[in-house]
């Protein structure tokens, strides 16, 4: 299968995430998909330098705008398995868009990328979880329904 | 929610992998679930130091039976995110019993177990992905459906 990855609006960016992205929108990029809290910057930093030093399993995304705005985020983790001949697993995990700049086919940008990103680091497969309603998003991306999410969540 | 677990046969155990399970049943129990392959014991050595020395993210378990035996391999992954404050995720991943060691409810002791370690990790959820079929398996586990696994695969 060929990865045909759309193109970005002229003057965005598709690169890893910065420290100094904290104060660039990131944060409230990522309120568009879920819950996020006050973080302060120390928390940042430290979740940050986190991911930095693993850097072949964290692999945090964005893609910025004209301004070098952060307007689309996106996490590669790559998990080493026994199965598979010792395989790796690509997981994409908490996609988001920024409100305003939706339409822009900057998530199939997003999603196709990373997915290059997990072939390219020898990944056998590259999974996600997403809600029903957004199969049709994902099919778009090269992504085919393999399996059911299921969860149990704590209350703290 | 409380974790009800049931308990174990008598002699059998759950604990944390160890370099020893190479020679101990451990990918043969593994070889139920998928394609295992041919693992060296230099290569499942190299795996099991890499998954040691994370041993907050990597936290690979098993059952065994009274001789000792590998007879139930489960992995629990922590994601570190930004989302949620901060949250942790547990993934479970890789459950398999060993054929001849069905219907003694050792996956559900597995699956629940491991749930409880990412509780007490400090995870806000544990999330897993399966087949239509093992919905009901994973709902006498404490788990619900919340959503759709999409893969897409690379041929090397």
């Amino acid at each position: 299968m060929t990865n045909e990855i759309n193109t970005l609006p002229q003057g965005y960016t598709f690169r890893r995430l910065k420290v100094t992205d904290y104060s660039n929108n990131y944060c409230e990029t990522l309120r568009g998909l879920t819950t996020v809290g006050n973080i302060s910057s120390e928390q940042f930093e430290d979740l940050f330098n986190h991911w930095t030093s693993l850097p072949e399993i964290y692999r945090p995304h964005v893609i910025t705008d004209t301004n070098g705005k952060v307007v689309a985020t996106g996490m590669l983790l790559v998990e080493r398995k026994l199965i598979h001949e010792c395989g790796l697993v690509g997981h994409i995990e908490d996609i988001s868009v920024y409100e305003t700049e939706q339409g822009k086919k900057l998530g199939i940008y997003l999603v196709t990328s990373l997915a290059k990103l997990a072939k390219e680091a020898g990944c056998y497969k590259v999974i996600l979880d997403c809600s029903e309603e957004n199969i049709g998003f994902y099919t778009k991306c090269q992504f085919k329904v393999c399996g059911v999410e299921m969860t149990q969540r704590f209350s703290n």
